[in-house]
């Protein structure tokens, strides 16, 4: 049945059978429970489907088939001739050096150390994480940290009073609310109540109004395409007069990551799950940043020579060889595109490292601009 | 000169040397005097130069040889086969006869009629035009109209004042400053000075911002673009999965339309006056929104059969048997167009008209959900 079912299928949608891009469909069958296959086939690529995070605990849960244990080939970190790979840990770490010097030249010059708040609410543990990595990244550059960690069941109400209490803490100049919030908050609500001027997460509406609007300049841009704009810039990629298309339309990177191509003068196209023939508008070019979290959607014929991939997706698929049991890959399948792209970022050490390195630069500016310092 | 000037010119800059579209390039060399000859060949397509209108003024003004009585073929309002001309004119009429019945509804159910005042500074011919024929307008559907007309020197401090005494009155729903003010004044301070719940243009970056976000709703969307996407609608022209191109990139027009095309599941690319080979993208669209105020860019071998084009440029181009000395044509090549496209709006009577309905369903729309009247 999943055989028929795939032999009706077009090859944008049998590509989500594989894991490793260069295994074959046939291979990739065998990788997948019955009911993981059928949901998979009936997804468009670009819609915001379950990961194959999501399909394996779906598996696990539901008691399915075992899965065959497999072997996933890893990601090659060699390229093809004269593809260069943009490494974002570098980059980050060079930026990261730079925000320390500025931190400390701040601190000798006028007293002032950048203050950033983290809330949390609740227990997941993904977030826990991230927060945490943002309270050591903050450490690393001389940035204070705040935290504050509120249980599953707090009101809206306070995790309001404290976003107030840092909205008027002096010592405050970037307030993050871990995202996502317990399903009984509004998070619009919640979010909105950030001051402008402290939002670094730069997702404020006015903030996205001003990043759209030519002649006008946002207070913070939002981390994510902030990095990704910064890795083309930072490897001398020029951007103006180049076809750009962005995979994804989301708030928090692919809607913002097309107003700033456009803001650097690029003829970017927005793909997202409703664009019929996704791969020929792809295959144009020059520029590709994707962010649909979907694992190796993009594959190496969909890829114009030549081009520049940033690829923001960051997708957990199964590794028995893995101690975890699991590996991260890209939307963009790496291997493929090493062959044709000019510049490709690797997932994980592409866009991941930039993005808390971007969020420690915009509590930077925040408290240069607080405090009037150049 | 001229001829060797125009020999080194790509096919692209050569167009603006016609203003009928059907005419050659050896017919517009002598529709126009040298100086204004060189300051076409030199500009891009897509750069917001000079429009032709202003070449005359300059013309005039310079005394430079004048302009051979050459005759301008007037835009045939005939169609190819199955090509359907998409009347703004008859949508707005239809519109505003539905603003009347919900203002008359409105009225009786609430004693509220709906205010719209504007602001003017200055003398300017046009702008004042602009504003009787709003005034007008409001008067046609029965909204309330308001205007202060304050002199070319007044201060921004005045302009401010008399905002904010239309933020304050509650029998005031819209406000509207004329545009441009005088260049004394900081625009964005005087536009940024109008209350977002009566910004009937819908230019605040919080209205823009929200219309870039899913999940946000702007309280207003700018009138213009708001028109166009009205005209599809109302012609039963799908949006979702087609491909669009956005023709310009202004912050009136040009963005808001793409996020507009964008939202409703369009696949959308902004052409501007960076873009290489804007006519081979422009091909590939189904649909065509135009707005960057240049005659008769757009030929028709850059349209793809069966395309919609929706023509938001007004541009006058001179006409010796028109009694006013020009006529206005759009953005795009009419007589060209018609042959190719399956359905176009004409210009004047497309888009023109459906920029003050907008305007009029906003100020509607305002009052409605200040005084909760559904």
């Amino acid at each position: 049945m999943a055989s028929a079912a795939a032999s009706s299928c077009s090859s944008i949608s049998m590509m989500f059978l594989t894991h490793s891009c260069a295994s074959t469909s046939s291979t990739a069958h065998r990788l997948l429970p019955p009911g993981c296959l059928r949901r998979r086939l009936h997804c468009h690529p670009l819609q915001r489907g379950p990961t194959y995070l999501r399909c394996l605990t779906f598996h696990s849960s539901a008691a399915a088939p075992s899965l065959p244990h497999v072997v996933f080939p890893h990601a090659s970190l060699t390229t093809g001739t004269n593809t260069k790979v943009i490494d974002g840990k570098a980059v980050s770490k060079q930026i990261r050096d730079e925000i320390t010097a500025e931190v400390s030249r701040m601190k000798e010059a006028i007293g002032v150390i950048p203050g950033l708040a983290v809330i949390l609410v609740g227990d997941r543990k993904d977030s826990a994480t991230y927060v945490r990595n943002k309270k050591k990244a903050c450490e690393s550059v001389g940035i204070n940290s705040l935290e504050v960690h509120l249980a599953e069941d707090s009101t809206e109400e306070e995790v309001l009073k404290h976003i107030s209490g840092y909205n008027d803490d002096p010592s405050v100049h970037g307030i993050l609310v871990q995202l996502p919030l317990p399903s009984h908050m509004n998070e619009q609500n919640v979010l909105n109540a950030v001051r402008i001027e402290k939002d670094v997460d730069g997702f404020h509406p006015l903030n996205i109004g001003r990043l759209a609007m030519r002649g006008r300049e946002p207070l913070f841009v939002p981390c994510t395409p902030k990095g990704c704009i910064e890795l083309l810039h930072r490897h001398g990629i020029s951007i103006k007069g180049k076809r750009a298309v962005v995979i994804g339309r989301s708030n928090i990177v692919g809607m913002p990551a097309a107003l700033l191509l456009q803001r650097e003068d690029a003829t970017v196209t927005v793909v997202h799950s409703r664009t019929n023939n996704p791969e020929e508008i792809i295959k144009q070019a020059d520029i590709i940043i994707s962010a649909v979290g979907q694992p190796n959607m993009v594959r190496g014929s969909w890829i114009k020579t030549g081009a520049v991939i940033i690829d923001v997706g960051i997708n957990p698929v199964e590794d028995p060889n893995s101690p975890r049991g699991y590996r991260l890959v890209g939307d963009v399948c790496y291997e493929e595109a090493v062959e044709v792209a000019s510049a490709v970022t690797p997932v994980p050490g592409g866009v991941g490292p930039m993005t808390i390195a971007m969020l420690l630069q915009n509590t930077l500016i925040s408290a240069k601009r607080m405090h009037n310092f150049e």
